[in-house]
Parts: structure tokens; C-alpha cells; sequence
């Protein structure tokens, strides 16, 4: 069986460890029967093959249950960039390998129920844990806004931008998040609604800036270069601009221009929203698919996590 | 002129300082040219005629610049219960006073701009302040949701139950409500994804427990009568289920028994949410209508706050 899982990007800001978007950039594993365990990765992550191919491997074992396995990974997502990569990877490699819950087990192989809901559903969504289980929604997402990612090419580990962030917070700094989060999912609904400061936030970003001093004065040149609003993309380094269909190739451009002067080498990817999600040999996954504005992709009761 | 204006529940649970959902309970203030100051009240509060005078008036005299009025205030609206009632106090008064930003003004002097937006737009809110002033929106609201409120005899002042809120939180705490309010403000679009784990906080409601000790055990009873969720009605002591239309009067009636047999004297009230908003004159106000599912309520720029 073969399956595809988009990118994601997670936090979108004030969103802590609770919103993501599927991105239009894909990781597409393929699991085979065979005599023995074999992993071959191409494209992105695949001088890192053994930490792919670890991951991919451990879960389609995981689901099988055994190890006469033919592995092949072939992915356009960067790694340790905060685009969701080991997400999408796993949500991809449990499909592939069968799981009837992918979504379950891409959370907890993961951590981050955020990008797994994304990966596997697509679109925009919130997700929490529920009872020890995934809760997650899909949050509606004006079709006219487009993202123009700028991935350096430093890598920065989930676990190492984490450790970055305080145990404690103040309550007014939860309570600001709050209200960054609402303005945030009304100007993601409805983009002429959104605001530059609908993506502020006081719980992880400032923290992290140290681990990639840089990131301020890209996400500033972003907005000058006509994004609506900016942010950090999960745990970084990437930054994300969310733009207008129409300005989205200039900022492109011109966040591109800055990242070279200020001495950040990398790409700026203009993406697209994906809104497929998991696609399971050629097919969409086993979600259930509506084109109301809001719909239930995973209650407690049906995941594994 | 005359301008009413109705109550408003805040925080909802996860939505601390946040959220808040205009009911059909009402406060309607006149201010007339007078002689000289007088103050007339009316219906709840009017036993404490000198605070409610002395709001209203202090609002009417702060947009007329000066005191020749002749104010009544007649208010349906329970007083320091957690129901909003002293926002939607200062945004009628301020409306019939004649001022041109009666949001601004009632989030001033109430000190909650969740309150003041939801008593002046009418509906389902988010609102915070951005640069100093109100940024307020309008989030999609399922209208087969009604409310029963449980209001006891005994007032909570918003003040005190502020006061016993510690200043820091846990990061994981300010991160379960963002995870929560992004349920609830799913399961408040589409009543079919409401969950009763939608409406947890971890911000204020059990610190505030104490202050009314009988609460959780309200709560309890409401989810048990069959609201989908629960949760305090602002700063309390109210308390608010969440309910199906075809449910809302058996749950208000099994309430009411609770609050008998647990010792709490008070009311159980079945309200609806109130979409209009202010009325002045007999008109709706000011803010922009429209039937879109978001809508901008009010931006930094129009806001005197």
C-alpha cells in the first residue's frame, strides 16, 4: 500500500500546541511484504535516511507487527524546519502499512495531535487531547489566502525549541493568547478580517527567538513585504507569511531578497493549503468528509492515543 | 432618546476574558433633558438604586459633559451575578446619551470589552484589546443552542473574584484553554460537535470555587438534567448549561430542583441568545450588520478605549 500525507504547520502564532494547516507539500511512503526489513528514502530527509527511515520503519512495524517490510519514503517535506515532517511521515507510514487510525498513531508517535490532525485531514484545524485521546476539528479557512514559507536551511529540533519555554506563564499572557486565537480563527474564516496582530503571541515565540535570532527580522520583512500577518511555523525555524492569492508571489520575492540580505540561507516556498489530507492508494482516507465549514475528525472513542 | 441593550455570559469556560454570548434579558435607559440630575430606576437593581443611578449616570454625564439629565433605567438584567449586567448598563446609557461609540465607552467603564461588544453587537463575541483599543468579532453561533442560567440570590462581585486568581499559570494550563476554547468554539458553530469537555478551564473557574462552593456541584446537575455543557456565567455566581433546544425546559426545571435540594435559593432561567444587539430608538445601533458568519464588530480605530 502506498500513502500520502501533507506537511503542516502548526501553532499559526497564538495557536499553541492546538491549531495547524496542511500544507501543499507532500510525503508519500510506500509498504511492501518482503523477506526483510529494507528502508530507501528519497528527496527530502533522505541524507538524514536513517532517522526517516527509523521513524517510517518503527511505525509501519508497529502497525504490522512484524518486520518483512519494503519501506520507500519519498518526500518533499524538510526536516526539523517546523513543517510537520515526522507527522505527516508517520501518518503516511501507518496508512500505508494499514492502520485503521492513522491519525491516532501519527499523535503519538509524533506528540503534536495538532500536525497530525492537519496531515490527515488537511485544512485547518484545532486538536487537543481529550481523555487521553485526540480531539480534533476542522476550523473554517478562507479559500483566498495562500502562505509563503521561508525555510532556512539550519535545522532546529522540536524537543530543543521546546526546552526554550518557560514551566510558567502569566495569567494575562494566557488571556492575551486567548484573544490573539479568536481574532486569528475569524480572520482565517474570513481573511478581511485578519489583522497583523491576530498572530501575536506571548506563549512560545519570543522564547525561541534566541535559538534563531534572525527570525524577528524576517517575520517584520515579511509584513513588509505585504503579508497580512506572520509567524513562526510550529517550533521554526521556518516563518510563515499568510498573504492574499494576489500579493503572495511579490512577498515571495521579497521575502526571498531579504533572506539572502540578512544572511539566512534557505528557500521561500509559496504553498498552498491542502485540503485532501491523507491519501491512502490513490484515495482519500478513512475520515469522514463534509463540506461543512466545521467537522469532527476524530473523538476520543475512535483513536488509539 | 432611549437605548436598550441585553445581558451577556462571558468566558464560557475556556474563553476567559474572551468570549461572551448577548441573552434575551434586557436593560433599557432613557436620558432626557432635565433641570437638573435625576436618576430612576427601575425593575433588578433598582434596590440598589444608588449604583445602578450612579453608572448610568456617571456614563450619561461623561458623554453629555454635563449632568441636566433625567435618566431612568429599567433593567431585567440581575445585578452582580456574573450576567453582565453593568457593560450593558454603560453601553445603553452611553447609547441613549447620544454617543457615537457606545462599545468604546461601556468597555471602559466595565472593564470587559467581551461584555460591552456582546451587549452592543448582539450574539456570539470574541473581543480584546489591540493597541488600547476594543478589536471585537462576531464567531458563527448554532441557533438551536439556548442557555439555562442558574442565578442565585447571593451577588459575586466581578472584583473579588478576580482577586482569587493567581498571576501565574502553568504553561500546559494556558495551553489546555486554547485547546478547549477551539472545541467549544467549533461545538458553538455546530451544536453537533458540542462536547461537555468543550466548556473546561483550567484558568478560573475552579479557583473561584470557593467564593461559591456549591457550584461545581450545579454544574454537575445541570450535565446530568442533559445540557451538552456547562460552565460559570462570567465572574459568577451564575452558572450556565448549555442545552438543545428540545431539552432546554427539562433542564431548567431539573435544575431549579437542584438548586432547592442543594440549599442554593435563586432562579433557573431558559434564555435565548439575543442576536440584535442595541436598540436605540427603537433601531439597531451603530456597528455594521451582516449575515455573514464573522463580521468585524469593532476595530482599534473607531474605539475611543
Amino acid at each position: 500500500m502506498r500513502a500520502r500525507a501533507p506537511a503542516s504547520t502548526a501553532n499559526l502564532g497564538p495557536g499553541f500546541d492546538t491549531l495547524a494547516l496542511a500544507l501543499q507539500l507532500y510525503v508519500e511512503v510506500e509498504v511492501e511484504p518482503a523477506e526483510k526489513l529494507t528502508v530507501r528514502a528519497e528527496g527530502e530527509g533522505a541524507d538524514l535516511e536513517e532517522e526517516a527511515g527509523h521513524l517510517a520503519a518503527r511505525v509501519a512495524i508497529d502497525v504490522t507487527g512484524h518486520d518483512r517490510l519494503a519501506i520507500t519514503v519519498r518526500s518533499e517535506i524538510p526536516v526539523a524546519r517546523g513543517l510537520g515532517s515526522s507527522a505527516a511521515l508517520a501518518a503516511a507510514a501507518a496508512a500505508a502499512a494499514g492502520s485503521k487510525d492513522p491519525l491516532g498513531v501519527a499523535a503519538r508517535v509524533d506528540g503534536h495531535p495538532e500536525n497530525a490532525a492537519a496531515s490527515v485531514a488537511g485544512g485547518l484545524v484545532a486538536a487537543t487531547m481529550v481523555k487521553g485521546a485526540v480531539r480534533a476539528v476542522r476550523m473554517p479557512l478562507d479559500g483566498g489566502l495562500v502562505f509563503v514559507a521561508l525555510v532556512p536551511d539550519r535545522v532546529l529540533a522540536t524537543s530543543k525549541a521546546r526546552q526554550a519555554l518557560p514551566h510558567e506563564v502569566s495569567r494575562s499572557d494566557a488571556t492575551f493568547n486567548l484573544g490573539r486565537m479568536a481574532l486569528l480563527l475569524a480572520g482565517l474564516a474570513d481573511r478581511s478580517l485578519l489583522i497583523r496582530e491576530a498572530t501575536e503571541d506571548r506563549l512560545h515565540q519570543d522564547y525561541r527567538s534566541p535559538l534563531f535570532p534572525e527570525a524577528p527580522q524576517l517575520l517584520s520583512r515579511l509584513l513588509q513585504a505585504g503579508a497580512l500577518a506572520t509567524c513562526w511555523s510550529g517550533a521554526g525555524p521556518s516563518v510563515l507569511g499568510i498573504c492574499e492569492t494576489s500579493d503572495a508571489e511579490s512577498v515571495r520575492e521579497s521575502a526571498e531578497a531579504a533572506m539572502a540580505e540578512i544572511g539566512v540561507s534557505g528557500r521561500a516556498l509559496l504553498l498552498r493549503a491542502d485540503l485532501d489530507g491523507l491519501i491512502v492508494n490513490g484515495v482519500p482516507g478513512r475520515l469522514p468528509r463534509s463540506h461543512a465549514p466545521y467537522d469532527i475528525l476524530a473523538e476520543g472513542s475512535d483513536s488509539e492515543v
